[in-house]
């Protein structure tokens, strides 16, 4: 999982075993490919700000891993800060500037902007907790479990401008997970040049068998613009028969192919 | 356009008429609503790092501006220093910190790896050139343009980790363009829910009338996961018959149609 204190940590906690850390989403994976260690936890997409494009270009590009499961969760922006360095009343509006994640200042620009506080680019939440204290009317963007870890105070709860806001994490491994009967599948694959019909074709054989799909993305296949890697998600296992004859479809209809893996659907 | 010294600078040095540079995509965008510019230049995609989300997010919900031209620029960039605080032979080793916007360090990661340099980031690449007149041993990541207007020395060339890099970017104004013979035209949709063949649908339509699609991107609508806006170019122009026609009936096949602008293809 990534650093102590970020929403990586709170979606690792809902899980068995010991956790380590790691300082960048490539990093937990190559742990994993390494067998350091057996699972690695990493966020895949947000409902505001869309894709992780890290994720999405290790996994299309780098690494070799299935998805064994995903779990979901609310995402909560806190202000956080250094109540040992501050005056006991200090209120909101002392605070005249604010370390996060871009993310994460991203998903509080409204509040920001209202009370006039400057932003500094961190590399994580955690690190954002980290960097504030002892520092007087400075304030950070983090979790509840930042809070608690780097012995910070809440200054104010839930301040992200928009509601709906969720990350859906995955947990790589080498294991293939078993039929549940309430699963989903992900794939990625890309066209071939001059196909200009080519997804409207994938797409008709989801169609055709009455799939639904769950997730589609598209992310630039780095071979320049235009050209793309097309992510989908869908519910189904590949070992199904069904599921197990589209693949063999899509895979004489896509230039590459690759299946992320089959899971139990979150929710 | 955006800061003096940026990609956009490069791009908007294309262009007739006087520059005004702005800190950020939101407001180029809005000096043009309130028309305190004529037309506003801002990057919408880059061939390596994918969609601009922040200027796609304010074309879907917060402007109602046209799309008047693109541009395409390659993408070089530039190890810069300041050669008069450094001893005249500096070396790339001797650089041990290097500032720059973050999809500037993203798309140099195995330059900075190789060379172990320690990464800062700045809101641009301008702000990064800017921030290290006078400082020693210290590199930004930046344009040539750039090292021209801050007096910096460019210390190494084409520092990019991928071929193919490009950016696209394109001019917002309140004027439509012409039919030239060779145009292109952008929208953007969402589905209905519980539509699951909605997408599939749609693109049948451009299939049917053997209309090219030069692009597609899905975005979070910020309504949840797994629901998106879809942002489609095709070319053709929106003032033939036939694109008239086919923008009719995707209007009445999705929750939500807006079109963005027709205009010349870049290349």
């Amino acid at each position: 999982m990534g650093p102590n204190g970020t929403f990586t940590h709170e979606a690792a906690s809902t899980l068995d075993g010991e956790l380590v850390s790691y300082c960048s989403i490539p990093s937990v994976m190559k742990s994993v490919v390494d067998e350091t260690c057996s699972k690695g936890i990493i966020p895949i997409e947000n409902s505001i700000e869309g894709p992780v494009g890290i994720t999405l270009d290790f996994l299309a590009h780098q690494i070799d891993l299935n998805i064994e499961k995903e779990i979901i969760i609310p995402i909560s922006h806190n202000l956080l800060i250094d109540g040992h360095s501050n005056k006991e009343n200090i209120s909101i509006n002392n605070v005249k500037e604010v370390y996060s994640h871009s993310q994460a200042l991203a998903q509080c620009q409204n509040y920001l902007e209202i009370h006039n506080m400057k932003t500094h680019f961190t590399l994580s939440t955690a690190a954002a907790a980290k960097s504030i204290k002892g520092v007087k009317e400075v304030g950070a963007i983090g979790t509840s479990k930042a809070a608690e870890i780097y012995g910070l105070d809440i200054l104010d709860r839930n301040i992200q401008d928009i509601e709906n806001n969720e990350t859906r994490f995955i947990i790589l491994s080498k294991v293939k997970s078993k039929i549940t009967g309430n699963d989903k599948t992900s794939i990625l694959f890309s066209l071939f040049d001059d196909n200009p019909g080519g997804l409207h074709d994938i797409l008709g054989i989801f169609a055709e068998n009455n799939i639904n799909l769950t997730k589609i993305e598209s992310r630039p296949s780095k071979k320049g613009l235009g050209k793309y890697i097309f992510f989908v998600d869908f519910e189904g296992h590949q070992d199904s028969k069904i599921i197990n004859d589209i693949l063999n479809i899509i895979e004489t209809k896509s230039s590459f192919m690759k299946v992320l893996g089959s899971y139990p659907i979150a929710k």
